[in-house]
């Protein structure tokens, strides 16, 4: 029999106060919604994210680094809903789209975008590839298990793609970064879902320097 | 003229992760709803709550403990929403039924019910009357107005009664106490209501024992 140690995971996945983990009207010049770079400004000033976007120093080292630091390392393989690979819906026009990332993006393993419409995957510098799945959440986690072996599985989001993915109970863990800030308006992360009846609970919370940090997890 | 000093509080409101202010299914035997109390768990231990309710000494005296006797503090009226005040519906039956406080409530001032349904006033031990308001929240708030002074008015609840006045921006001031938990179905704060959009702004959170205490302003 063989186990494996592979979880799926979501990670430093902000949220503010009021429920939003995305402000509203994405576009190309919005990815994450007008507000949303709001939800995401503890990950912004760490060494992680600016090691990312080819910082050579610099960047904080404390507590919300170290959990975006973990939230990186380490996986098997990454599962992206549409919208957090781009702006564009419906079906793709030609393969200019190559995701928000620039030519290298930070995932450095498979990719696997959810979508309706088919499209050839596309091999990006530094070893990331996308995947483009059309066949649903299941179908894509067992592409993503198949491709990490015993490493964890992490959904990259968005909101929605997180939703799908717990109401199906198939979610083992979330870092939740909730940020003191009120967006108004958005994509709400956990509103009308029973969280408690899915089996999810609080294990422990720690105060970050601009965001409290919540584990949660699976208790079958 | 006369500058009034009185501003319109809400404090030591819980709230759960996932933005609920109590549980759901409230009863005479469950008054904050069947999982609503895990929402006040970083209240009781406090040494403001256990010396309420008789405890000469013990309770806690920390960060959660500063913030609970703040929200008790000098005030000069309170307004409570019906169902805080006790789980009748409709129209009071007799006048058994005096609050969920027993004889000596922790009010200490004039304290006006929200119902639509008449009924004198109740004068209680230790200074607090209830006072029931049918005509509306401008009316209840004018009433309080009236018997504070210069002092502060405290919504005491519940999160009907919280949303009606945020939605009207006659808050000024407001302290969560979000609990690292999850209640799954309850009675949701924020869900619906535009809070940026009303001119609510966090200033400051600070980490507490059992709760991250948030503070918010309307900034006209």
């Amino acid at each position: 029999m063989e186990i494996s140690m592979s979880k799926v995971v979501v990670q430093s996945f902000g949220m503010s106060l009021d429920g939003f983990a995305a402000g509203p009207d994405q576009s190309l010049e919005a990815p994450l919604g007008t507000t949303g770079p709001e939800i995401m400004e503890w990950f912004f000033p760490t060494k992680t994210f600016i090691s990312q976007h080819g910082g050579e120093d610099g960047g904080e080292t404390g507590i919300d680094n170290g959990f975006a630091a973990e939230s990186m390392a380490g996986k098997g393989a990454w599962i992206l809903g549409r919208n957090m690979f781009g702006p564009i819906r419906g079906p793709w026009l030609d393969d200019e789209w190559k995701g928000w990332w620039g030519e290298e993006p930070p995932y450095h393993v498979q990719a696997f975008v959810l979508t309706h419409h088919p499209r050839e995957p596309l091999v990006m510098k530094g070893g990331t590839t996308f995947h483009f799945v059309t066949d649903g959440i299941h179908s894509a986690l067992e592409k993503a298990r198949a491709a990490s072996g015993d490493k964890d599985i992490r959904i990259g989001g968005g909101a929605a793609t997180v939703r799908q993915y717990l109401e199906a109970r198939l979610i083992d863990e979330l870092h939740i970064a909730v940020r003191p800030i009120i967006l108004g308006r958005g994509e709400p992360l956990f509103t009308g879902l029973d969280l408690r009846s899915l089996g999810y609970k609080v294990d422990k919370y720690v105060p970050g320097e601009r965001a409290v940090h919540v584990l949660i997890s699976r208790h079958d």
